[in-house]
């Protein structure tokens, strides 16, 4: 390991903001303290796994796409589709990402590239289910809400339910919506 | 999508509770309101692919390892090595995955049952990398907690720099250690 | 006071800890950032005083079991019931107690030793009502998360209440089932 | 029981308030999200029965004692020293017990005035045992929050160490300011 | 700039607590971690400014008065309405200002007891719109907790809207409680 | 008050937002649970009183410009420096105002526009002011937060420090900076 990996230390200590950065539209579903970017973008690659399996797609591919599809967002922070509204253009993540890796070991740099690449081209079926798996844990956490007691996360329930596209994401969606948000422990302790 | 999706709802569920559930042994080092199991898992799983790709292992393999990795704390919870010494043996989390995926279409519980069970079996290239992650990683958030003031925190630094492994997360711990938390910053506003 | 005192001096920063430590049944419950250990232990210690005066036992004495029946959560967590399902028995209270004490005056140790073997054994008068305190101090725990929007709460609730043996437990759950969660506060302003 | 048991079940509502009422002075120190007055009087309890036995007093009446000591503060909140430099006279915590226990069973009505009325008079060995524990606990949350960052929290420690008044309180809170904040750990680990 | 500004700087440390000071009536309400005093003080100046404009008073100046209102619960905290009753007589804002402004050159010194003398006046009609503002700031905040699943909030949103004496600041409640929380965003996006 | 009061209603359920979202750049400093957009706003207006007094400008007229200068981050969150170097141009807050005050009554609406424009103009002395009170509030935050152990607030620190520009503002600074973070409650005790 004679290269310098100082870059990719510099990278973890990056990445680690996304602990603290709070997904910023909850805040005006009334949730004072959401959850973080890297909580969101943890179920995400659960569920990309779960799609892409059902979709007979890679769900190794998918969960992994799904782990670094947010990454960019330590630099440009989680911006809402409000503030998008009020300036030109949005930030490319493969932008953020050439930054990010300048000066990591090129093998290293050339894979991270590729996969926020991949996820941006919406193209492979890896990326088509980690994109649903975006959005339906957005849904999944907005029925959380709901059920903690913030009535204005209907909004996000349905608006993330409506951009789900795979079939198998959407009769996933569906199952959710039609299960209990506790009945996992019911189910857990053989109550039913 | 015929199949019943019910168990894969529920699951999902269950899943969200890690991003309530600290990471305990925190609460020892005097954090009161430490990162939550996903968000530790997140980043490892950052890490396993940086490993990997170092060691010349499957980088979207070892992420999907990590991510995968502590899913079964949603049942008994992030118990700490202090813990374990008031126990009969402890939990065997190929037990619970079984439990957590009865009832999922065949196809994907398999899947799901294989990654935890390569992940224990602690034999794959990447799972030593995986494991390496979950290490360093908690390194690294302890270097984060020293440098917000906690005292206590050296401590979860020098225990997890030393149970790590590989030469790549060898050299990235050392990398890690020697650059500062904020260094990223001034990098990427192009200060050095 | 020529006794050594460093083990009681560690044991308080142990206990510390439990101001820290969450009950961890609530995340399932759905809420966020929930009571503490040291929260619950105090409070059941005001209604294990209560329920005991109302049952001719010991009101001091039930209290001080009550303030220190979760001491030995500093070392185990707060382990639920699901997680209990995975191990092989689980950790008794007394061993833990053993070694918390040990190195302290013997005096002070047996004492303490006592109290926790008291509570564990599960015979006295002012044990069964401190038990008691226990489950209904979750049970109310429940009403003021159900009025803070927490749906699932409820389950809490009934569970708790289904587990209250004393004559007079069962009246105070009774009474708080109900009594609105604010309206102490209109009776302490003369409003009705 | 055919008592009536409202006013108790308002009390439990009211006494839950301290489990959100948070030790005000903390944040002057810095601290944003400090300990409840529940956690505070958890410990207190814990640390007075320790006092008392080591000073030959009656620890379970002291552990009482401290449990009950800061009830009041449901209504007046924590009002500190600098506050009250500007109000003639302060609330006399027994009047608020006499408003709070209203209504109650007058047998419990009673119990609970005296035991306030017991602190309040700070004469007998276990309300002197449970005041000095009431500082103690103070200073040792302030040596916590000093090791986890918080500079200004030494006027705390200095304060609270001055104010004990027992030989077994003072050679406690030496033995606490020789002993370090994780010490515990390591020596439940047997490292030493 | 020849004059000693220390004494300022001590106040604006001062004032930073108020960032951290909650607002504790809403820990009555159920909400465990509510606004801070500086968050209030903030959306009632913003209110100030309103309600002025539309009264026909001086805007600039009902929002100064607003900013500074509370400033003086630095040293007293934020003690409620049942609190008083325990106490004889409460503390003058203007004490309290007295004392802060105490050493801060002569020309600020004076603006700043002016400010605070306007307010505690209850006379100017900047006062009167800055003292509506401070109800309504609190009824709206009552709204959006009970759209956060605060049961009891209610009782906060009633008794602030009854005591809104303008006829302004009356429309606007009126106004506030006829528009659901969410429609500015509905608004913002040009969905109705 | 004939007039349609729902725009403005409107907006101040908009601007409620703002006391959840926090000032985002303390998460790159360490900082996980920061001061809100109000927080700081509110003390903005504090110090702008301050400076413009000091200065010989109007300190209403300063507060109030400070109060709403980050009205429009409501829509565009707070982006930092960092963020603002991936989009072409970012967003102008009188765009943003002109949406948010669309519907008000008219006389109302211009007089935010105006306040918005003056601020954004950089012209008047009281907008001066107001900008110097923007970066000495973050200056002196920073000296809290490096108070409370965050080693890496020093950059913010050294940033607005060299950012302030009137005589009195950069005199201030310097006050702050040789005045104890604690040194106001010596103070306000008589100790010193």
């Amino acid at each position: 390991m004679s290269e310098d990996l100082t870059a990719v230390a510099r990278f973890l200590f990056e990445a680690g903001t996304l602990k603290h950065s709070k997904r910023t539209g909850w805040w005006m579903a009334g949730v004072k303290d959401p959850e973080s970017v890297a909580d969101h973008s943890w179920r995400t690659a659960l569920i990309a796994t779960i799609i892409a399996k059902l979709e007979g797609a890679d769900p190794g591919r998918a969960a992994f796409l799904a782990v670094w599809h947010d990454t960019g967002e330590t630099r440009t922070g989680d911006v809402n589709h409000l503030g998008k509204k009020y300036t030109n253009g949005q930030a490319d993540a493969r932008d953020i990402t050439a930054d990010q890796v300048t000066g990591m070991p090129e093998v290293l740099a050339r894979a991270l590239r590729d996969v926020i690449a991949e996820y941006e081209e919406k193209e492979s079926p890896e990326a088509v289910c980690a994109r649903d798996a975006d959005k339906l844990e957005c849904m999944i956490q907005g029925v959380e809400y709901r059920d903690q007691g913030y009535v204005n996360a209907q909004r996000w329930i349905d608006n993330s339910r409506g951009r789900i596209v795979t079939k198998s994401g959407r009769a996933l969606a569906d199952a959710v919506l039609g299960t209990g948000s506790l009945d996992w422990l019911r189910a857990a302790l053989g109550e039913k």
